[in-house]
């Protein structure tokens, strides 16, 4: 592939690394652990241009086995791109057309920054485990100096995968001035147990291996089988128990009959120690032990009461994604970050990707990933850009998927919308459950000033929404709000939504106690059409409003107005507003029978 | 702790492992590999006496790492009881009082039967790697000898859990004629991908041992490392992520503050080294590796055209148990089996217990899964017995929770049921879906001598339904029906269900697929009183046969016989009969109108 070619695929192109040092001695940088390294080398690789306001800086943090090699290729001849590829490139979501992109390697790694590997001046050998301990913040210190050397004094984007992740949330919670925006993708806000456990015994099978030698293995060989041993456990981790059983199954590699053996011989088996086999040739046991414990040990609460905490630092927009099928870094952590920044007033989206490849989706599965993280790193950009997804496309076509949402009545012009609009106070906090894809958070963002927050199911809307500037948070309202606290909010809205959920009663309770005050709106059941049908018909009832068949009904509660005030009675909920509509507004008369929706202004009594 | 108070304590008290030898030469037992083994011991316990009819043998199978000390001790001073003692004595689920159960260690093993470690009769040395390779159908070829030796002609019931499982549907299948009933637990119908990727790792930290030496350490000291690091692997396995977090979570183990080096220091890391250690004393490495390769050579279906072609033999009853936190064999692995099962219209049951102890649950969570057994082999046992739990209860009481189940309008009297009894042909196959605690059935069962299968949600209804010998499989009826064949059943009963059902048109075309005709009943939405309270007080109605309030109810679809009509039409459903319900039975006026509850019997037009 020429250069010409690889151009035109979007690539970046023949990339170099280059290395930076700092900590020359006499001076020294200071790890976390009080030990000292003097000095210190960062490799590190730049694609695209710095605007002169210096104002379009992305850095992309990898993950444990990761380089600073993340996009375009070393030579003509070099088969192989980097890392990340697929996301950095013109036109790409890190568009290098627009952004300068920067990744480095971590210290303690093996791809040319200072790692255990490396020369210790001292003895003028290598480090082995005379290396001092480094942490995810002292991995996020060095970049720190790497930042200083080019001159950037803000990110306008942290973003990294799984320990990248780690990174951007440790830059966001520690360093707060330093960044614009974070995105943490496939990363939990701490290590746990399990994930421990497995890097633990990977770490066990390198002390294991006789060649090992306590570390001291540069002259000789190093400790091969150990690491091949702990690659091939993670690797197993980094899959999903499905997309292993599409890809291999229990395929024999050679034969098609068994060996009746204990030697190998399905393909995983195979599989498996080429990955082990391979990784030993780029990879250093040493750096293995050291990284995977400093993952072991990242907590972002560390240091502080609680993750909350921790989270009030805080001044960067967060993007957190996750994927369903990631099961070393379950997505629920994910999403208790995301929550626990929503409980702190923070700018969050979150996003579970739907995707088979288990925690490696984010090396693999582009295409929902890239279109969150383009819109969220474009607004984050330029924030005061008109949103094509509110109003009529202007020069800009957003990125992610149009949608038509089935409306109420309102299908065109969505009078409750205004009404909506109306009842809220500027420049309050505002929730919208079920929020789609945000149209009504970003017309009271505009209009109000407020400081709006979505919850939706749906990850197309999600995209959308997070396309159109708005921070929303993936969550299925029927399982509850038990993480958001007391009036956290000046207004919670339930628009067309209290009809679908499982628990009205349990979602009424708690949105009144998550908002000062609640806006609900809902088909009216009562509506003399829906009477008469059942009555007059005997069939469940098909109106404008009410448009589904019985067996099609998305809607698993019918309710009257009346029945709602009864609600609203027993669980001591006050009622500040009543208001009935029809296709042309507001009507006053006998509201039960002549409303087709209703909308209610209601607090904790 | 002495004999008294162990046997106080529902023990089997003191035991001893016995010893079995065949094929001593010149005879020899060849194995499916088509080598030779001679001569063969097999080590076992036994619990309880054999009847004189020698007809209440219970055969208990051991997973990967047990042994034949299933149950009690090896002596007074003995503190720790056999490996599944809460299942095993006088009282419990296995009721040493009522059978006798035997338990063996596998060949191929290290606690007293032939294996590895054994001496080669050939060279006067351990096998070693020259121990011929044995799978699970050996293992079970080798537990006949042991039954015929104990002169059983049929066990009641052959058990197992993991590869116990394996064992006990190795048996089904392959043995029909030698049992009567197979428990099932936590074991798929295969092993898969990530299953041998985990073995292999394992053994592959055997093999780079260099203490391995090719298998013959048996004159020096075993691969302890290698074998230690394959069973912290493999322990992480066996536990969900939720109990290592609520277990361990990020304790250290004796320091306060991290030490900052690449040492163990938590908590889990110290139970992982320490569950090595312990199984290194008392397992051989070269059993670990001929035992999980023939769990990764486990494929019930190998030798037939597929799973349903090889299951077509069974002719035992089958429990089949899986646990909902088990990852490594996932449950709805159990769950196709079970549905194989039942395509092959054998007898068979399934339940997914809720546990939150991963694998390692069958070893741990021991009261439903009691409560499922004791009252499936009681049933095979003694299948003629009168249930309790659909008459009033005579002698015997039996296992599992009461439960009353919040019925139609016939809660004291099923008119419905007499109803649907009437309309059944006898010795029809039929399908109550939704089948509660299966009193229906049960009532088909002895009136109309049908074939039954019942499906159900709820893990409790399906334990009280087995304790009356009833085949239950656990499923969500929303979750679709796709694993049933066309015209599988005479009829398919779906009572006082489709009002609850998420996609109403999407059972009725399914269960119309499924059986050749069809019952279903549900309330009628169109009664008097539903639309007269709708029309004249404006709520939500609420009847006696609706007696939910809105908010509260599990009705997600409101229709009326009209709407039914409608649907079937439109489905291409055929209605072959129609009978609206009263309290007081069937009536004829104006039905839509003044029934309560309608029957349909419905099939494919």
């Amino acid at each position: 592939m020429s250069i010409v070619d690889i151009k035109a695929n979007g690539s970046v192109g023949i990339v170099k690394t280059e290395y930076f040092t700092f900590a020359i001695p006499p001076d020294k940088f200071v790890l976390e652990s009080g030990e000292e390294l003097s000095p210190v080398t960062i490799a590190y690789e730049t694609y695209g241009v710095l605007t002169p306001e210096r104002d379009n800086a992305i850095l992309v943090c990898h993950a444990l086995s990761g380089s600073a090699h993340a996009a375009g290729f070393h030579s003509e001849s070099d088969s192989k791109p980097g890392w990340w590829d697929p996301m950095i490139g013109p036109g790409k979501a890190l568009d290098t057309n627009k952004y300068f992109v920067v990744c480095s390697n971590v210290i303690g790694g093996c791809s040319g920054s200072t790692g255990p590997g490396s020369i210790n001046p001292k003895t003028g050998k290598p480090y082995g485990l005379d290396f001092p301990f480094v942490t995810i913040r002292d991995m996020v210190r060095a970049q720190i100096e790497l930042m200083k050397h080019l001159k950037i004094s803000q990110w306008l984007c942290v973003i990294g995968g799984s320990m990248g992740g780690m990174q951007a949330l440790e830059w966001a919670v520690n360093f707060p001035d330093l960044i614009k925006s974070a995105v943490v993708i496939s990363a939990p806000p701490k290590s746990d147990a399990q994930q421990i456990a497995f890097h633990a015994v990977g770490r066990h099978a390198i002390f294991s291996d006789p060649k090992f030698s306590s570390g001291n293995y540069y002259d000789t060989a190093q400790p091969a089988n150990g690491l091949a041993v702990a690659r091939m456990l993670s690797h197993i981790t980094y899959l999903s128990e499905d997309s292993m059983k599409q890809k291999f199954g229990r395929r024999l590699q050679n034969e098609s009959n068994f060996k009746y053996s204990v030697d190998k011989e399905f393909s995983v088996e195979s599989y498996l120690e080429y990955q082990g086999e391979k990784f030993v040739n780029r990879f250093d046991a040493n750096s293995y032990l050291y990284i995977t414990k400093a993952i072991d040990y990242f907590d972002i609460s560390r240091g502080y009461a609680n993750l909350d905490e921790a989270l009030k630092n805080v001044k960067a927009k967060v993007l957190v994604i996750s994927f369903t099928s990631d099961w070393l870094y379950p997505p629920r952590e994910s999403k208790k970050l995301a929550f626990a920044l929503a409980r702190q007033g923070k700018n969050v989206s979150y996003c579970n990707i739907n995707s088979p490849y288990g925690h490696d989706s984010f090396l693999i599965d582009y295409e929902k990933m890239s279109q969150l993280v383009s819109g969220f790193i474009k607004h984050t950009y330029t924030p005061g850009r008109i949103c094509p997804h509110c109003y009529a496309p202007e020069k800009e076509i957003i990125a992610g998927p149009r949608i038509v949402i089935p409306n109420s009545i309102f299908s065109s012009k969505r009078i409750d919308f205004d009404l909506i609009v109306d009842l809220i106070e500027p420049n309050s906090k505002v929730l919208d459950l079920g929020c789609g894809t945000g149209s009504l958070l970003c017309r009271l963002e505009r209009e109000k000033q407020v400081k709006g927050l979505g919850i939706e199911i749906n990850e197309d809307y999600i995209i959308s929404a997070v396309n159109c500037g708005l921070p929303v948070v993936q969550a299925d309202i029927d399982e509850g709000l038990s993480e958001l606290p007391e009036k956290c909010f000046d207004y919670v809205i339930l628009s067309m939504t209290l009809q679908v959920v499982k628990k009205p009663a349990l979602i009424l309770k708690e949105i009144t106690r998550i908002g000062k005050k609640c806006i609900v709106s809902f088909p009216n059941f009562g509506h003399w059409r829906v009477r008469t049908q059942l009555l007059l018909k005997g069939i469940s009832p098909v109106t404008e409003n009410l448009p589904y068949t019985w067996y099609d009904s998305p809607n698993r509660h019918f309710l009257t107005l009346k029945d709602f005030r009864n609600l609203c009675k027993s669980l001591g909920i006050k009622i500040l507003k009543e208001v009935p509509l029809t296709k042309n507004g507001e009507t006053k008369i006998l509201p039960n029978l002549f409303s087709e929706e209703v909308l209610y202004l209601i607090a904790n009594g």
